[in-house]
């Protein structure tokens, strides 16, 4: 049913995009500026840095959360760590807005007031990962930590059969086999001598990390689906809405699984320098991701959190003197071709 | 100096498949026959036939291998077995040979005389191989067993940049994306808890893996430049003076390694219906590598034997009661995907 529903939300999108290109072509006052060609370079230019972005930012991302788990266990309350990146999110994009208005003026793409027809969609994602969390207290019964990590890697393959059947864009048969290889390589590079224990998952964890993953790929392509509906709103004001939603359902969150903790040890208890670089780079990554749906696509996001993934590793090896092993030189060289196979393959 | 002779000869093997397509053009007496499309396609069969029959060879030889070793150590001489092989694979050439005079009478093409200039190059090849075996037994100061099944991917990568340089085809850059694929696949599949130690190798271990590969891709791709210098050549006259070479190398190595036992104990000390099994299977494969050097290439053959080792595997499951690890599972699909890759990605 939900699945019908987005499918017909998307042929909306399609025509509303339709029109809104139209718009944009006939008001003739695209901000990129002039000439395709030039349009076309800024776009690229666009894409290029918010993807780099996005991928510097994960892997920092990564080694904070190494840096705090040597620094001792996390003390403090995830969901209030949550909230608080929703809450900084919310805080830049508004930031970011009124700097926007002082440049160029309120306009209809960039005013902060919105419609129902619009925001109705946007505590969508919200909710599907703050479903797909509180899945993963009960997948922990079926699936080790380690294992856990080994599962997320359908993800990959969730989002890309996800983008190909919701958003309806075409990969190339080259690109879907860069796509296989890219979970295979990530999965290759996680492996270590406890991994084939995840062969004996039984069926009901098979079963819930199929489930996360599609709920993963699901919030990220249905995140797309409304960031791209509309091309010429302001990414800063879609943002705002999906963040407003992000804060509600994470003070939810709060109260479900942390509510006796925050009101005996106080908001922030535990708190420390790097869990306040933690919440800064998850909101600057969040705002990341928002930029590359919007510029890119959820299959560039897919390889940029993934080579980000090898990065950590390789930038571990000088941190904290991680060993690298054979099999992370083969995931990443199996990666690294999965890439260019991305590249190589575009449809003409 | 001796990559310089072999790159003189392999002009001389380009102008003489000229000649030799000319001459057979002219003669018009191909033995496949009329129209350039039935050709083709019986070409096509042909190629499909040994690289299958390669194949099925390869597997059924490391189960016998992997059954030979649960039966009890290796009894006999290696290389009095490697001397039968060869003599089974020239009385196996002459078998052919024999019909086919009867059917076809004796040509210029399928007479096993032959000349100095023709015969000359046949002797490297065995000599190559020889030089490789002999280099084995020194590279395991320096890598243990599994070590050396790893670093024997290298093969792969050595086969592929010898054909590029010494026979100058060209893969394209996708099938290039593919062939680092299957390296990388064929290593994944076969890792285990102490995969990491190969990383230890110290460099003259790592020399001496690379020299070996590049030994024994040199021979493949020297086996190959010989069999195709005179496409119009009966391949069993070539495998005959092939497989003569082979036969006096190999007695040179039984008088080097094995004289004291082969002359205290007997020739056939310790052979079993399992090691007849062996000798038979390592002949016939012997002929279809041959076979697939004449009608496909050295490309065809590493792909062949690389998707046989993951047959093996998967065989070894029923037989043998193997378990195949996450490892083998992520190789076996990296391999699958290298493979479509060789055949999608072809140069038009």
């Amino acid at each position: 049913m939900e699945y019908r529903k987005i499918k017909d939300d998307d042929d909306e999108v399609q025509e509303d995009n339709d029109v809104a290109s139209d718009l944009e072509s006939l008001k003739g006052k695209s901000h990129t500026g002039g000439g395709g060609g030039s349009t076309e370079r800024i776009n690229w230019k666009r894409k290029g840095v918010v993807t780099c972005a996005l991928t510097i930012l994960t892997s920092s991302q990564a080694i904070l959360i190494v840096w705090s788990k040597r620094a001792g266990k996390y003390e403090y309350s995830v969901t209030t760590a949550n909230f608080l990146v929703e809450t900084l999110k919310c805080a830049l994009s508004l930031l970011a807005l009124t700097r926007i208005w002082k440049n160029d003026g309120v306009t209809d793409d960039n005013r902060l007031s919105t419609t129902y027809d619009e925001v109705k969609v946007f505590p969508i994602p919200a909710a599907l990962y703050l479903f797909k969390n509180l899945l993963q207290y009960y997948i922990f019964a079926y699936v080790d930590a380690p294992g856990y990590q080994i599962l997320k890697n359908l993800n990959i393959i969730s989002t890309g059969v996800l983008y190909r059947i919701i958003l309806k864009k075409k990969l190339s048969e080259i690109q879907w086999a860069g796509f296989i290889l890219l979970c295979c390589g990530c999965t290759t590079a996680q492996l270590n001598s406890n991994s084939d224990r995840v062969l004996q998952t039984s069926l009901p964890g098979w079963i819930m990390a199929i489930i996360m993953a599609l709920l993963s790929g699901f919030a990220g392509v249905y995140t797309e689906a409304i960031i791209k509906k509309r091309p010429s709103r302001n990414i800063n004001v879609q943002n705002f809405w999906l963040y407003v939603f992000g804060m509600a359902f994470n003070a939810v969150a709060i109260v479900i699984q942390d509510f006796d903790a925050v009101a005996n040890k106080g908001f922030f208890h535990g708190y420390s320098f790097i869990t306040v670089l933690m919440i800064l780079n998850h909101a600057l990554s969040g705002i990341a991701v928002s930029m590359v749906m919007k510029y890119a696509d959820n299959i560039v996001k897919v390889y940029s959190t993934s080579v980000a993934m090898l990065l950590t590793a390789v930038v571990s090896v000088f941190l904290f003197n991680f060993h690298l092993s054979l099999a992370f030189f083969l995931g990443s060289t199996v990666v690294s071709v999965s890439v260019y196979l991305h590249s190589a393959g575009k449809l003409r």
